[in-house]
């Protein structure tokens, strides 16, 4: 069977999912939807995707500029099995109403609300829930970071407590509105969501967040505090746990990656699409054991880490694969991502 | 008794340190060491401070660009009862041989060890432990925010765990040198030595942190998690707590303090020496009690706020005050600092 | 006769109006108007401005969080002779009709269109122009950081070309929703309107401008070439007429001063009210004269830089000095402007 | 013909050059060598690339993390017909006797001073110049960036004045020790070494350039102004000169392409190795001609604009094809730069 999906939206996100989806033996992009012109779209046309009309969106402002309109958005539900959402958050939730009348499945960004969707899904932590669901919701970056690495921990030692602190990159690298330039921003919620949408993967994971937001594009970073009841022997153990797992990579002490920017070089250096780092990054001078304590440090790529986990929901929605390790790999095969 | 007060070193500390003490009552500043000439030496200059020349400093090099100079700092030593030391990191320790030489005392930063003193000092914290003391070392700037915090908190209630995550500006204002100009450094040591500081203030407190650095040059912030054994009854008394203390400033949530970056416009606006905030910075929104934990952010101007530390130390060394209120009372209304 | 003004707006530009007119002997302070409470209210209250309500304000918003209200705006204008707007821009001109029906003077921010205004004004330039005058508008930071500058060459040099490129900084330290934060965004109009604005003042001045905006909040930077028909005999006869005219501060290449952050820090350490430095920062080390042609960088602090001229325009307006020398030095007096 | 190419140096330009190299169908990559390992050099491990020890690196420190070492760079240079040095600023100077003693011909950085080398080298403008010879220079990006729009225009009109700024990006995106953070720091050269760079290439050209460094890592942006003796028709009849020739890029205005991130983003969209953009980058809404003044921004970006200028040096200096135009069409085919 091959998987006819439609992706809504082709901004950060969602021009990501279609070059994804376009890699997958078992998918096929039929469309994606776009409101505006702009130098995004002509790379949609450029790679030869069937461009619709999202929304409020004006087919002469597209064929001025000589970008071809096959039709409007409720014409490209008419033609697939799944949408991908990747509209600006909280417009997901109306979308749902469209995707219902268009009788398709829905698949939605963690932007949205937990139950705008059936279940919240990571495909580390719960692929099995999302099997055969018609609405699912993918978790945003920071919450599948911290639930993969939260699917490495909670497998192999008992948890009592978390602390982790998300540093959060203000923008993304061409949001050229968004600041702050030079200064902090504490989120003022406190706890932070984060850990109650971690939550919605893992119900009784012992988890609390705290966010502030930092002027930088690139990545955020968290910083973890995880005591276990039963812990690890050593940290070596702990970061082999990591290791062996996949969308995992660890950054050796001796690579000279100090922060966010060289792990941003090293995907250039990679080569992946648009050089995303869809792994957590992981530094082996970044974490510790201490007794019962282990701490350790995470940087996300907020652009692309969900990619994969979109992948892995249509294949688990439409049972594509007998089970998460498979869809991983084939994934991980297609997109690049190397195995562990 | 005047104190007769030299300072060491005329950079981001120590120019700060000179305008301080020269507003005091109880002390007179009787010269400022520099090593070069420099805009920063020009302004010294035009405040009347007399100039020294530090370490391997050229007399000519400030007599060519017309800045008088008084003698070496040598000369300086001679005339004064005590040195605080305000020369890079680590430079302290050497500096501590002249200084005994000298036969005076001293005041060493934060930057230094903790053996390079006999005593590491707050105010609010550990007063009574500096007075009479020979050399004192005034504790960093991010330390002296949690030792700030933890004097309020544990004299009220008992704490059983406190997480505290250290947001850390990149450089000064002025330092144009220093980077990162986009991207996030976690720091690899892991705890961070922050924790480890405090406990030289508070030998206890079960203390734990670790810090990133991200690219602003206004202030760290303080994402905190304290575990009482025995908590305020709510986060109204908690904050309470905070505002009648000396050295806390609330900001009320209609104030539009976002972050860091008001926070640096109220103290422009509220108008003391270069616009220091020299108060722990906390935000009634950013603060909550869930049962026995308590969460709260602080601002910390890591150039001025071990300034009235400093004043204080040297108070408590020389027995100037009956107790650490009385100096804390004194050196708050000299510097402009509001009571509680 | 003491001019009795009132201040409508109080951001940025409002609140340092409000300080400078207080300081005068020969205007009194009647009021400020502001929208909305913040941190920025307080800090009017705390200094005994009379607070009136501006615009869509609500009375209850104000002393729900206990700033007290004089009443609106309309009330303050009926108290005063002259008002200076301090609005966001366009709405300057909206406000004229409530200025012009009260039968008061006003003066606008140069973010409104020359028309708004009976003249254009910069008191180096044409202090005479704006003498007797109901409206005036002061120029923008950055045409008043040009137009001190033309007033300086033309004045002893013929100029026969002028070309400068204007480095904006992209936010105020405060405007924390604002970027690009890594990035820089060309102005889209070429040549910019600056050069246009300058010529409101001096209509005949060959001066050609561009724009680009970078990610600092500190000050803008103006990279100049001036070609001379009939030059100056050496740089340090161009760097002597800049140095000779007020609100002109030349740093020596000794100093140390790199780029706007030391300057920054040099007005920190000199210590005018908010730490503004309301002169053109020129760099001995940043000038050079090459036969006919002159270049020279300067710095223009975009917060402060015109509140000194807007005192004058009162000043012109209502014929309280004998000249536009008398009323500069009366001002920078006692705004703290070192003469030159 | 094949020519065997080593790289000495493996950083920023080094692994561009090594990889453009290994693409073109007249050459072979024999070698690279580098100083220390690295996250950089695994990655050179990665794609196959014999790895030899730089300058003073030691083999023991690359073994010891699984890196292997096939000889020192002298045994590299024993191997090869020309090396592209790719060293650090100055250090290829050092190096040049090196390549004299192996007896082979050099490719030099821009950072070198001119004669270093027999001629300095840009593809479009003096591809002639480097036939043949044993020493060329591929002058640095800002050079290269003005030389290529250099030859655009002098080609087809005649130049009378040439305004350049460079607004010059202060740090390559993982060099994280180098600041500013926030600040604009002018380059107290004036005018600027880059117009004299440019006459390296184009002797008699009428061009002065000053340049300031501000805070962002992306790309540097020039801001020109061309005074034309006998200028384009129109504004149109530049642009299409631009647009038909390799290495510029246009953007249309409807694209959204603001500044830097929007050209970045473009090239991540468009997915060249590393996601770099080779060619200058103009605004069809950045460009103006109004008479005889031409006004117009390129965007340059500063890691990858050198490399395929670098690619036909090579070809030019070993005659591999019969003009610049040919050479360079090879180049940009392989390397994906998509033809005018």
């Amino acid at each position: 069977m091959t998987v006819r999906v439609a992706v809504n939206g082709y901004g950060t996100i969602g021009k990501r999912v279609a070059d994804a989806v376009a890699l997958q033996p078992d998918m096929k992009l039929v469309g994606v939807a776009k409101t505006r012109p702009s130098y995004e779209a002509s790379r949609a046309v450029a790679k030869g995707y069937p461009l619709y009309l999202a929304a409020d969106g004006s087919k002469e402002a597209f064929e001025k500029v000589g970008l071809p309109v096959a039709g409007q958005v409720a014409d490209l539900l008419r033609e697939v099995d799944v949408v991908v959402d990747a509209a600006p958050d909280k417009v997901g939730r109306e979308n749902a109403r469209l995707y219902q009348a268009a009788g398709i499945r829905a698949i939605f960004q963690g932007g949205e609300k937990p139950d705008v969707a059936e279940v919240s899904f990571n495909a580390l932590a719960n692929y099995e829930a999302a099997r055969g669901k018609h609405t699912v919701r993918v978790v945003s970056c920071n919450t599948t970071g911290l639930s993969r690495a939260a699917a490495v921990l909670t497998s192999r030692w008992s948890v009592e407590n978390w602390e982790a602190t998300i540093v959060r990159r203000a923008a993304d690298p061409a949001e050229t509105k968004r600041g702050p330039i030079n200064g902090i921003l504490p989120t003022f919620q406190l706890p932070s969501h984060h850990g109650l949408d971690v939550r919605t993967v893992f119900p009784k994971l012992p988890i609390t967040t705290a966010a502030v937001v930092v002027p930088t594009t690139l990545m955020h970073v968290h910083v973890n505090h995880v005591r276990f009841a039963t812990p690890p022997r050593n940290v070596a153990e702990m970061l082999a746990a990591f290791r062996s797992t996949p969308r995992f990579h660890l950054f050796g002490s001796w690579e000279g990656v100090d922060g966010t920017p060289q792990v941003m070089e090293f995907a250039r250096d990679r080569g992946l699409g648009r050089n995303d780092f869809m792994e957590n990054a992981l530094w082996e001078n970044g974490a510790q054991l201490d007794g019962k304590d282990a701490y350790f440090f995470q940087g996300i790529h907020q652009e692309s880490i969900v990619i994969p986990e979109t992948v892995d929901a249509i294949r688990a929605m439409f049972d594509l694969a007998p089970d998460g390790a498979h869809s991983i790999a084939i994934t991980d095969r297609t997109l690049g991502i190397p195995p562990p």
